[in-house]
């Protein structure tokens, strides 16, 4: 029996999460969730699956669910805030935390959670984007095991179950190429909300999905592939695979390729990191190779989707600051699109232009990376707001 | 430094495996070749590699080797005949024996391998397809290392290292379908010796491209697969997949597939066997898919390739002699093939008849099974050879 938290239990990732639980209550039992707003459907997750901690964003949050559950027995504490989320994160009971907060709300807990000595179940890619270097020494030190929850990373994590010292030649992401895959750069520009937010693949939150438009989302798994596996930026390849059933693959040193393939389906990669080591029914359906027929691949268009671009430049660059305007100024970015401010196109421009203008940095300590990332958000959203 | 026997050195495999040898000198050393009547190839891998003993087909071709090796001075025996290669096989030194004689001639060489303990790199088809229960059994009480040479079972293989007692789900075995995949039936019959012998994507010996056109390569390593991985037929599909850069995959009690991909060059395979646990540079030209640009797969026509069906009910039937049959009358239909005795189409017919009017056996010993296959070779010849 693996006890286990999740950390951001009402979002996509948390939804799967607990429906993995569900599926094998001998395997999984719930210590801690912790949520945001969501009263009503953390108030189901609570009465199925009985946790003894949650938490939820703020204390009025708290209290509503306080009250959803005046008639629940069991025992339970409900706390909120962050420092609720770490009481979560860090509860004794549990073994192995599922950290599936959205955005930079999710660093602080992660951390937490690792340094509390925490197996991680890691889909909160900022923690890897804004502060990798700090995050893996800190995972090593503790000597906590971290299996990723992301699709392409979990491809890339199972294909090296097995491969010993075998040097890696090549990382080969796969990309689906996100809904405007095919759109002429002009058109971009003229991209709705609604168009961005539907993924012809992968049903995820709006923030991941827009940064799946953009191919900026994959430029973050092309920066926690760097840190997750330690390769450099130079041995990882960004291929477009518009069916998504190649989850991403490894080269290795003898010229042999591993590749992990499955549907679209995320319970995959949730229930690899749960049951890690063992394989465990995921209630994902089987994909036949006949149907589906066909399999293609093609380079990006690195013109059409700069934020790809960026992402590899800022590996090239000295310092963990780059690294942080490119997830801060295209959290604002996005924010402002999906708040109709901006057009989509003007998602790539700020995020480059603050790449240009934002002077470098290199902040070290998990504080420092917090306080330079509230800055530089502060800084983009106050120019680019109006 | 480990120190390897090659059988068959101057067939297709050998030849590959001494270009590893010789990208490697540092890891690898021969003890002993075997091969057949090519002395002039086996007297330039004698000079280049030195082993200690060598063995040829028989006492004619040990003296012609004599004689061409009159001016060299390091140590070697040379023998000949099934004792000389059972000789190779079991030398001393030899951690590693790489089997690749061809057909039947290889099963009781490989036996003695692995008698001896030695760990084998295994081309010969033959021996898992007439007698892979018992050879199975044979190398566990041993407790020498299996490593499929074949491109589907390495990649097999290498899907399985570090999927620790994960359930086996399905084996998709992966087949180029040959050069005759869009032929209609009827034109089958009227197929060249040249066009069989011209596979579209694989260089192989003689016998193993006439296998591959009527897809009885295919189910032979569909037998492979059922002792090598010890799944029953029902859980291994054949997939048609004309590029064969995906060179099978393995389902896992979740969902998830793994594959192993690269170019079509057996040194991936052979090297991999060789260096296993580690991978070491093979030679092999990397892939690059967006260049491939499309892989697709289809399921195959058994009714036009009947010869894969037959593999899969041989799995279905009891006792040894089953597959047995459908090895030693398709040896023999190939073999009438390449003399131009009958047309391509036969070849399916002359097996389908075989495995229907033989009637059952079951040999237990591997003698009993060499005797069963001789009888049977004798019985389809005489009775179709004219």
């Amino acid at each position: 029996m693996k006890v286990i938290s999740i950390l951001g239990s009402t979002g996509s990732i948390g939804v799967q999460a607990l429906e993995i639980v569900r599926l094998h209550p001998d395997l999984f039992k719930v210590a801690s969730l912790a949520a945001g707003s969501n009263t009503r459907l953390l108030e189901q997750q609570i009465r199925e699956f009985k946790p003894t901690l949650v938490s939820c964003v703020d204390s009025k949050t708290a209290d509503e669910l306080k009250r959803r559950l005046r008639d629940y027995s069991p025992p339970l504490r409900i706390e909120h805030s962050i420092e609720g989320t770490i009481r979560a994160a860090t509860i004794p009971d549990a073994q192995l935390v599922v950290a599936g907060l959205p955005g930079s709300t999710g660093l602080i807990p992660t951390f937490s959670a690792v340094e509390a000595g925490k197996d991680v179940a890691l889909a909160t890619k900022e923690v890897l984007v804004m502060a990798g270097g700090l995050f893996m020494e800190r995972a090593r030190k503790k000597g906590v095991q971290l299996l990723p929850v992301d699709s392409e990373q979990s491809a890339i994590f199972q294909c090296l179950q097995g491969s010993g010292e075998a040097e890696i030649r090549r990382i080969i992401l796969t990309a689906s190429g996100g809904p405007f895959l095919d759109l002429p750069s002009a058109a971009l520009a003229d991209v709705t909300r609604d168009q961005a937010l539907n993924h012809p693949r992968w049903k995820m939150g709006p923030k991941v999905t827009i940064d799946s438009a953009t191919l900026m989302n994959k430029g973050f798994e092309v920066i926690e592939a760097r840190w997750l596996f330690d390769v450099p930026g130079t041995k990882i390849e960004v291929v477009i695979h518009p069916q998504s059933i190649v989850h991403s693959m490894v080269e290795f040193a003898d010229g042999s390729i591993l590749s992990q393939l499955g549907p679209t389906d995320m319970r995959l990669p949730i229930s690899y990191a749960l049951a890690f080591p063992r394989r465990i029914e995921s209630g994902a359906a089987p994909v036949s190779f006949p149907k589906i027929g066909s399999l293609t691949f093609m380079s990006p268009d690195y013109d059409r989707f700069p934020l790809l671009q960026a992402a590899f430049s800022v590996l090239e660059q000295e310092g963990t600051g780059p690294a942080i305007v490119l997830n801060a100024a295209d959290e604002v970015a996005v924010e402002l699109f999906l708040q109709g401010k901006i057009p989509f196109s003007k998602i790539a421009w700020i995020v480059q232009e603050s790449l240009q203008s934002i002077p470098s940095a290199s902040p070290g300590t998990l504080e420092e990376i917090m306080n330079f990332h509230e800055e530089i958000v502060e800084q983009v959203r106050s120019r680019w707001a109006s």
